[in-house]
């Protein structure tokens, strides 16, 4: 690989990495807007995803770039592709990190609402760490992190779906909290989102390093 | 062009398209056997989704393949990083209504359903329409049409909500269809994400053409 091609690719590398940045912050930002019900907080989180939104044309652009630039071939093609696909993957998780900033919005202005699951926390910390470790093994074509960040979606799947168990709970014993509950429900589900795109990630740098196809089913049967 | 690349790319379209009618008739069925409670028509989307994940990895593979051979630039390489995307989002479709066949299939086995709201097949409707028109737009590089598709979900977005309203208040009188509400209100959420990645490829076509960057955020304030 010549060394303009190698110089190209570690800027579009520190690019992608900065954007992961923004999208962990956004993550944990919008879980807590909708633990504290902080509409402000989550307004924040919704106008911030401009800036998310511009990184990934820039990597885009970018990526044309170094291609007609450098015609890359072999694994440097295959690392290209695999990066228009993880800039596709992070923009969305930013997307969820939105939708979960609009459901705290929408909490904040109902009168009776749930107690917040106290799993959400744990479930949060997963899903980000998810988002970190899998563009490390991007970053550093790590395959064996590649695997383990596939295997933690289950624990992810596992606690979205006892955070819906509590809340279907909430919702047969007071129908007055429906409204509320559902709000939580569909956060929860943004949230255990998130963890299947860092999954993707994840699954497209084991097909980058080893050439395995792993085709992840998240496991929405207990979803409900 | 050279025409051996013109007849790679039509050759690559020819089988995006084939993928997308397997999509569209994945959806149909996910929605049929989730009205008609018929678990074995959703065991065998779910069982289906293999053929739509080959295609998957094919295509991807061709993709490669043919940068290799023909090193294309400017707006044939544009239009390859965009086959990436849009095969990305065909793959995401088929996952969803493999989310729907699981909720049918949950749904066949509970005692108590509420009515499966007629919404639904309007719905429905409308979102294997935009997946279709998407991909003409994709194949005749028609930034018009795929500026209507991306109206469309607006619609989309309506339905969904209405039918979310009437769920809501099945749940709030009668606490014993919590459970297969959910059921449904996830059917209808999977669905509308299938619009909205009908609404990525569309924005995708459009920034192809057009070179315009339409930012889709799915009005999901309304969703609950």
């Amino acid at each position: 690989m010549g060394k303009h091609l190698a110089r190209d690719l570690d800027d579009l590398q520190r690019r992608v990495l900065a954007m992961a940045g923004k999208v962990e912050e956004a993550i944990y930002a919008a879980i807590q807007a909708l633990r504290e019900r902080d509409a402000a907080l989550a307004r924040r989180v919704i106008a911030g995803d401009e800036v998310i939104d511009a990184f990934e044309n820039e990597i885009y652009e970018e990526c044309l770039k170094v291609q007609a630039l450098h015609q890359p071939v072999a694994v440097d093609l295959r690392r290209i592709a695999t990066t228009f696909m993880v800039n596709t993957d992070l923009e969305r998780m930013g997307d969820l990190a939105v939708d979960i900033a609009e459901r705290a919005e929408a909490l904040d202005s109902m009168a009776i609402v749930p107690a917040i699951p106290d799993k959400l926390v744990r479930m949060t910390d997963l899903t980000a760490g998810m988002v970190r470790q899998a563009l490390d093994a991007f970053t550093n074509l790590d395959a064996p992190l590649a695997r383990r960040v596939i295997r933690l979606d289950d624990e992810v799947d596992r606690y979205h779906s006892e955070i819906i168990d509590e809340l279907v709970e909430e919702m047969k014993s007071s129908p007055d909290v429906v409204e509320a509950a559902l709000s939580l429900f569909s956060a929860t589900r943004h949230l255990e989102r998130i963890a299947d795109h860092a999954t993707n990630v994840a699954e497209d740098v084991v097909y980058l390093v080893d050439g395995e196809v792993i085709r992840h089913r998240p496991e929405s049967s207990r979803d409900r």
